[in-house]
């Protein structure tokens, strides 16, 4: 049956949907600096009280040891299946500052974006969510399924908490299939459902010299110095290809049927679109992969920022005591975070020069997700897709981290759907971030035509696995 | 004749003299950072008020398009010679500030040292000049020799208005020899007259990769990662032996005579007493010189700092649009800036990856300065570091750059004495910089020593001259 009159309600209510997000993204709840954890907070609450006022029940912000919680649920559908939404509130940090046309937390539309911090990663695409869940609730009154909400503040600083509180709350948490929307979309238009993430595995790299700074007139060309020393380890991590240059890193890399790689050819977008969406006209890496496959089923290594040393205005010649390497490592199947991590510190060990030490540390890790695109929450989530963007979805792998994924699968046992609405150029974690308004409305009416269809296709697994336990028990 | 009644004065009032050094190292004088701009001028201001103190004469707070520089004058000994005393009062930046025991412009006396920014390098060694100059007005009533004072503020940032101000100023500035206290003593009770500094080339190499930052989950693997391949081209900027690699670069390298090397070895630091002064216990560099040589007669080039990506607090797995890396070469005889600058940006245009573009940027450059060790103001310098000291100095040589050396020597045509009373474990430039107390009061001084033996010598070097030009006129 299809949802008319709560399409209908959201759509008259665009306007103060646009406003709300914009309150949304004016909260500066970036995780990973403490001193806005009083924001944070902030943004939880008034999260909270969206949720309420769209008709959601048990609404808590519920406390963690870092950043808190917000849950919700509507459990009125009594027999019928359970969709668990997953989002989170928190977002990057905002610097480089200066490059950001408008404040990052003071959201501006411009044409058909909105722009701001978090406009699209991941407070927009949650937001089409809550809009759905009100517009279903104030025009029907009630949802044709039951639906939980969780909301997390940590997202985008490696969730350190959410496994301890999914499994500690596991019963109120539990539903027959988790939802998101925090990937992207091929393009304008052209929907996609997540089925593979990479993984991570993020490092930090120390490298000590003197026991102090020195003064390079002093002792520059006698003394190592660690931020040199730091770059030309880094400089060996890769090969002159562009492939991770550690023994045994690509030992337990799936290798894929000539099959899957052609659905991901036919599927996935094509070089010059990756090239398109990354602003550049050079692209890099492994030979023999397109740069779809070399970002999603390749892993990668990258390195995020270089510390020591003097970085101000002016000029300071000095010899840095110490420098430090951020880097994360992208993982696919079949590789182990923790396997990753013990190569990376035998190779650090080997290749350090015996005029300096080195120390490696490790931040976080999650295993590569791979959800069954021919489940049954999948193929309803591709319906709503097609019916809430005009067209067809196509099932894409992304080269992101989702450890949440994994979280629900390895405690809640339950699939998770990742239907997504960002774009490629929405440069999420970048100065001028955007969200792309045509994709906030059609992502709210296909967050509810996902509602409405998910409850006949849950049922249809339900029964399966019901008929599978029967069959095993007699 | 023994300036007795002038050392006395010192010797009385030396809890004074330590008192005003200690408001002399209050000002933040940060040449480098604009936000400091109004202390550096009160800084300057505060020293110009010291010198009409001290009896000095002409004294004036000059501005230039930078910094202002202080300039005094006493002129009352007509026929006799000039000395220009120079120094500066900027001083550098105090970051990492949390490794600072005692914070850096609260001065604290602990010890036999004052720590804080500029106690050394060099507010502690200019103020001893101006403590000998009020010692000799207030006990005198007249000093010598003439005497000229100018000390600016920018010499931490290289100086840029020094030459075009003394060039202005060239009658102004117009002496027979210059003396300045900015450079190192051997040991403690050793001191050391300078005959020798590296020059200095800096410059900043950015690579620049897509036009904005980019998510490493998204795009990694397939787009040239800027940090990355900065990394990878300074790692190549030096061979496995520590020698810089890059072509020509030690074509114009002065080989030394056996004889001067000989002479290095005897008066020189040993390698255990550099490792000492660097804190630490790994030497690294060219093979077959001593550390000494290293940091004095052969050029070295340094990574101070890498710019880009995400530095602060937690994580952000960002692939930057571009990176920056912060280098200073250390030049020899008979290298030229100008024409390693050409070395370097041709060997960065052959080494950029084609993945990514590059650019040069030349900061500044320095030519390397040596000064005549027989000249008969080195000569009188020596004997004031026997009188204040104690004990015979050596002539040394620097690692470090003293542009001024050059632009009087240019300019002005005169020689400058480097009588400097830093120690090696002063820690300059770095935290917790300290000036010797006991170097302070000897160094006072040694100036005073220097004052009155300054004359007869320098009126030597002017007779020769005038010989010379009578001798050419006939």
């Amino acid at each position: 049956m299809a949802p008319l009159r709560v399409l209908a309600y959201a759509r008259q209510h665009r306007p103060r949907f646009l406003a709300e997000l914009q309150d949304f993204v004016r909260f500066p709840s970036i995780s990973s600096h403490a001193r806005h954890s009083g924001d944070v907070k902030k943004c939880a609450t008034w999260l909270a009280g969206q949720l309420r006022r769209a008709g959601m029940q048990s609404v808590k912000v519920a406390p963690t040891r870092g950043h808190p919680m917000v849950y919700a649920a509507w459990q009125r559908a009594p027999g019928r299946p359970t969709v668990l939404v997953y989002g989170h509130y928190d977002v990057m940090p905002v610097d480089p500052l200066g490059e950001w046309r408008t404040p990052p937390f003071e959201p501006a539309v411009r044409g058909e974006d909105l722009y701001g911090r978090g406009a699209c990663d991941d407070k927009g695409q949650l937001f089409t969510h809550v809009k759905a869940l009100e517009s279903y609730l104030k025009s029907e009154g009630a949802l044709p399924v039951n639906v939980k909400c969780l909301f997390e503040g940590e997202e985008e600083i490696d969730s350190p908490n959410l496994a301890s509180f999914v499994a500690r709350n596991k019963d109120m948490l539990g539903a027959d299939a988790a939802v998101m929307s925090d990937t992207r979309m091929l393009a304008p238009g052209q929907p996609a459902i997540g089925y593979s993430q990479r993984g991570a595995l993020v490092v930090e790299l120390e490298v000590q010299g003197p026991r102090q700074d020195l003064h390079s007139g002093n002792f520059g060309g006698a003394v190592h110095n660690p931020l040199q020393a730091l770059c030309g380890m880094i400089a060996t991590l890769h090969d002159a290809r562009g492939r991770v240059a550690i023994p045994g890193f690509y030992e337990t890399v799936r290798r894929w049927s000539g099959r899957e790689r052609e659905y991901m050819a036919r599927t996935g977008p094509p070089d010059a679109q990756i090239l398109k969406d990354a602003r550049t006209s050079r692209s890099w890496g492994e030979r023999g992969y397109s740069l779809y496959e070399r970002t999603t089923i390749r892993p990668s290594l990258d390195l995020h920022g270089v510390l020591g040393g003097y970085q101000g205005a002016g000029i300071k010649t000095v010899i840095p005591a110490r420098a430090l390497a951020k880097l994360t490592f992208r993982l696919v199947p079949d590789q182990d975070p923790d396997e990753v991590a013990r190569l990376f510190r035998g190779h650090i060990a080997r290749i350090t020069p015996p005029t300096v030490r080195s120390a490696v540390r490790i931040l976080s890790g999650a295993r590569p997700a791979l959800v069954n695109r021919h489940h049954p929450a999948l193929r309803a989530a591709a319906f709503a897709c097609r019916k809430g963007f005009g067209s067809p979805a196509v099932f894409l792998r992304s080269g992101g981290t989702v450890p949440v994924v994994n979280t629900f699968q390895e405690i809640l046992g339950i699939p998770t759907v990742l239907m997504g609405f960002a774009l490629p150029d929405n440069r999420i974690h970048a100065p001028n971030e955007k969200f792309h308004l045509p994709n906030f409305y059609n992502g709210i009416a296909t967050c509810i035509w996902f509602l409405a269809a998910a409850g006949a296709a849950l049922e249809r697994t339900r029964r399966t696995r019901e008929e599978a336990a029967w069959s095993a028990a007699t």
